[in-house]
C-alpha cells in the first residue's frame, strides 16, 4: 500500500540523515602524513579516539588554496575539524583532544594544577626552544636535497650547537624524573616525538640522542609506544 | 610564673612560624621588568593575586648565575616560585595562575573545552608565529643599539613583512570577534602586550597596528585595561 511505501521510504531517510551526521561528527585531522600534523595524530590514537585523514600536498602547495586558508588563514598544517568546530596549532589540537577525552586512555595533561603547570611548561620548551633549531637541521638537511635549495652549512652548525645545550638540560630533568613533566607520560614528550624521528633517522644525528644517557633511555621509551609505532607505520611520508 | 612565660613564648614561636609560612607562601615572580615576564605579572594583576618580585640582570648576566640555573636550567626568564612550586616559560605561568585562580577575576581560559581549544590555538600563534618576527625586531632596532652590536638590517626588512602577514590575518579574525579566541578577554591577547608595547614605542612602527582598523581597535582595547596600565607604570625598564 500507499502508506507502507511512505513509511519504508521515511525509515530511509531518517537512517541516511543519521549516517550522515555521524560522519559529520567523526574528527577530521588535516595533512596526517608530516611531522607537525603527528603531534595530533599520535594523540588521537593514545585516546582511542577514532578520526579520519585529509591529505594536503604541501610540495603542491594546496595549504595556499582558498579552501584552505578559508580554514586555516596562516596556511599552515595540521587542521582539526570536530563537527562544526576547527581547530589548528599542533600542541593547541593536542590539549583539546587530551581535555575533550580526559577519561579515556592516559591523562596526558597530569592529575593535578601543579603537575599540569609542569605539562604546560615542558610543551613550551618544546615549541620554543628545543623545535626551533630541529626544525632548522630538518629543512637544511632533509628537505633542502628534495626541493632543490642549498643548504645553510652556518645554520646547521648553529642549530645542531642550540640542539644540543637543550639536550643537556633534557638529559639533567630526565635523571630525576622518567617523564619531561615527572613520573607521567604527557603531551610534553608526545610532542617531541615527530621532529625526533626526523633526528635520530632522516637528519642522521642519532648519537644527539644516543650518547645522553637519560635521553636515550626516553627516547626509546616513548617512541615504542604502541600509538606511535601505528602513526610511523600507517602515515609515512612517501619519500 | 615559668608556666605563662612559657606558654607566651610558646606563642610567639607560632607566630613567627606563621609568617615565615604565609611569607613562604607568597608568590614570587623573577626579572619583571622584562618583557616576557610581563606576560606573567599581567595575569597575576588581572587576576587579583598578591605577588613578590626577584629582580634578574639581565644585562650583568645574573641568568647565567649557578644559583638561577638551579631554578631555571635555560638561563632564561620569568621564572614563578608558588611555595614549594616552580614553573617556568611565560605563557605555562599564565596558563597556570589562570588555572589556580580560576574562580576570581575574569576568566582567562574560556568558559568551555571549544573555548580553551580556541585560547591554546591563539596563545600558539603567539608563540611561533608572531613573536618570532617581533622579538627579532626588538634584538635589532631596541636592543643591538643599546647593547652595542650592529643590527641586521635584513632581517628587519624580513621581520617586519612576516609579522605584517602575521597581523593581516589578525585584522580579519578581529573583524569577526572582538578579542583573538572569540568575544572574551583571554591569555591569548594578554600574551601579546608586552612586545606589541615595543612595536608601537621603542620600535618605532605603531603604523603596523594602527593601519588595521580591527587590529588597532583590539590593541587600544588591551593596552588600556587597569593591569597592564599598572605593568607598564610600576615595571618600566630603566632604558
Amino acid at each position: 500500500s500507499f502508506s507502507s511505501i511512505k513509511s519504508r521510504v521515511l525509515i530511509i531517510i531518517k537512517e541516511v540523515r543519521k549516517k550522515e551526521r555521524k560522519k559529520k561528527m567523526v574528527l577530521k585531522i588535516y595533512a596526517p602524513l608530516f611531522a607537525s600534523s603527528k603531534r595530533a595524530v599520535v594523540t588521537l590514537i593514545e585516546k582511542g579516539v577514532s578520526f579520519e585523514t585529509v591529505h594536503v600536498d604541501l610540495m603542491k602547495g594546496e595549504q595556499r588554496n582558498p579552501e584552505y586558508l578559508a580554514i586555516q588563514p596562516f596556511g599552515k598544517i595540521p587542521v582539526l575539524v570536530d563537527g562544526d568546530y576547527k581547530i589548528f596549532e599542533s600542541r593547541a589540537i593536542m590539549r583539546y583532544i587530551a581535555e575533550k577525552y580526559r577519561s579515556q586512555g592516559p591523562d596526558l595533561l597530569g592529575k593535578t594544577i601543579e603537575e599540569r603547570g609542569q605539562v604546560e611548561q615542558w610543551l613550551d620548551v618544546e615549541a620554543t626552544s628545543y623545535h626551533p633549531p630541529l626544525l632548522a637541521l630538518t629543512l637544511n638537511i632533509v628537505f633542502a636535497p628534495l626541493m632543490g635549495f642549498p643548504a645553510d652549512e652556518k645554520v646547521i652548525k648553529e642549530s645542531e650547537e642550540k640542539l644540543g645545550e637543550v639536550l643537556d638540560v633534557y638529559e639533567a630533568q630526565l635523571s630525576k624524573n622518567e617523564y619531561l613533566a615527572g613520573d607521567f607520560v604527557s603531551l610534553a614528550d608526545l610532542a617531541h616525538l615527530p621532529f625526533t624521528e626526523y633526528l635520530v633517522n632522516q637528519i642522521g644525528k642519532a648519537y644527539m640522542i644516543k650518547d645522553r644517557k637519560h635521553v636515550s633511555a626516553w627516547w626509546d621509551k616513548i617512541s615504542s609506544r604502541a600509538a606511535w609505532k601505528e602513526v610511523s607505520e600507517k602515515y609515512a611520508l612517501p619519500v
